[in-house]
């Protein structure tokens, strides 16, 4: 297919490239890096996204050959939908992949639905960065330093910083490569793991200044009121990865962010470490999720009240 | 030098590994690693440390190797200081190295003395654990898993998640070797990154709640006072890292951590992100560091009065 893929790339003048909407490090880097490459095969490309680049990939060089798609004419000979897992990720970008002669679909979700005229799909791949690594590969493209520094920050994105369990062998070894372009890692990883706003900075202190510990410490439960939320001028954004300062607390089993919507509604966060398996409590308010994470939404009721029952079903679960 | 410490170290039929004093993830998965690999080569493995193994590495197979030393009289034929730049970094256990008839120095610091008979010093390593890697190839010992653990964790640890600019394309060659051997990459990393105190949580939210911006956000200063750390229950190591979260958020150039201390002084931590060189800030007080870091300590004052002098000196420096 790689194979396939680059025959085809070959012969194409124009391309768009349309990474999934609300596209994250892997979907932006991976996109921008195949710009980088195909612009300097000779190519006419586009990355065409459904919102504008998120703040903390302004850095990236090649940004400038994405922009938010504004539903305009043009034609492409080629479109790779890229990190999509179905054609719904497109969102209003849909008529361009349809109207498109060769489709290339270049994904790495084990569920991806193979929607395209070309699907080339690896699960195995902890990012599609790796997949467009191998693509370069067989097109004969060398990433230099501003292709490198891309598929570099899609890799880390999607790896949590090699950190997670999608993290192979061959991760570390792209990585390698990649870091042997000249790229500043610190640099990298300063921009996208390091920088928070004030506004979620006040907020994880706000969730903070909730924290209880239940159970011998088993326990950790934050609320987040609304009047929280106003005081540290966060957004919804901002409550991200907050319930992971309850779960990462040494002792603690499970973890729950309780947050007071603007309607009124009571959103959960759910986390466990070890064998609670959350998704039971969450399945019980008829949410979701999975054993190590879940969560769920209830109404007509208070904050107050939803830790009590919480912490009944937490308790019986230790 | 390898050649010639893998010659000797097949000679000794006892060895002792002597990491560094207040023993970080490097010197302790290195010096267990090394344990590990000599063990099974047939040697007498000892680990001495001079404090108890922090909480965190426990998890560390081959542990068990490791032991606080107690001054006995045991001999060595041959004794490895790990990670030491020079021999005061010994501590109280310098009398086994000074005793024993073979000494080797096994390091990355570029300070390194050559205190040993046989030093064996590469300031290009990240961590210690490179070295490891490559003694264990001179010596035709193949890390297994347990090995392996060790030495991702001494390497995980000395790049900050391979985030520091110490990091090479090397470090991530010797990554994918040790997750060949099929070790869990996101347990370790949970392990050594994820795990923090409810004390340093609670530290956390007293720094948080201090937080002031100053100069339209370039300036964030932090101040922890007496209270505070009692009211969280911290203890000193526990402040190790917090004054990130100010440097951490976007639009900081230059971040402060003022703390009282028990005995009245005022202790200052100081960051900068770019440009500021806060070491120059730092020598006024007779402080000392780098132009990103570094740190001083008054006496006969109070922090109000330190943060307004700080802030004309830092407002002076944007």
């Amino acid at each position: 297919m790689l194979k396939k893929i680059t025959e085809e790339m070959t012969k194409a003048g124009s391309i768009a490239i349309l990474p999934h909407i609300a596209a994250d490090g892997d979907a932006i880097g991976s996109s921008v890096a195949l710009a980088i490459g195909l612009s300097e095969a000779g190519k006419e490309v586009s990355v065409l996204l459904e919102e504008k680049v998120p703040q903390i990939y302004n850095f990236l060089p090649g940004i400038e050959m994405a922009r938010v798609y504004d539903a305009d004419d043009r034609k492409y000979d080629l479109a790779v939908a890229l990190d999509c897992g179905d054609l719904d990720r497109l969102g209003s970008r849909r008529p361009v992949f349809d109207k498109t002669p060769v489709t290339v679909n270049i994904d790495h979700h084990p569920t991806n639905t193979g929607f395209a005229m070309l699907d080339l799909v690896d699960p195995s791949c902890a990012a599609v960065a790796e997949i467009i690594f191998a693509l370069f590969r067989q097109m004969g493209i060398v990433p230099g330093k501003d292709a490198a520094i891309c598929l570099y920050t899609a890799i880390a994105s999607d790896t949590g910083g090699f950190r997670y369990s999608n993290t192979t062998y061959v991760t570390h070894i792209i990585a390698s490569e990649l870091i042997k372009t000249g790229i500043d890692v610190a640099e990298i990883s300063r921009r996208i793991f390091d920088t928070v706003s004030p506004a979620k900075v006040r907020l994880m202190g706000e969730a903070i200044n909730s924290l209880e510990l239940y159970e011998d410490g088993r326990i950790a439960v934050m609320t987040v009121s609304n009047a929280a939320m106003r005081r540290s001028g966060a957004s919804d954004e901002d409550t991200d990865g907050i319930i992971n300062i309850a779960r990462n607390i040494s002792g603690v089993e499970a973890a729950a962010m309780i947050r007071e919507m603007e309607n009124g509604d009571i959103k959960v966060n759910l986390r466990s470490n070890s064998y609670v398996d959350v998704s039971q409590a969450a399945s019980k308010y008829s949410g979701g999720g999975h054993r190590r994470a879940a969560g769920f939404t209830v109404s007509g009721t208070d904050m107050g009240k939803v830790m009590e029952m919480l912490l009944e079903d937490l308790r019986g679960m230790l």
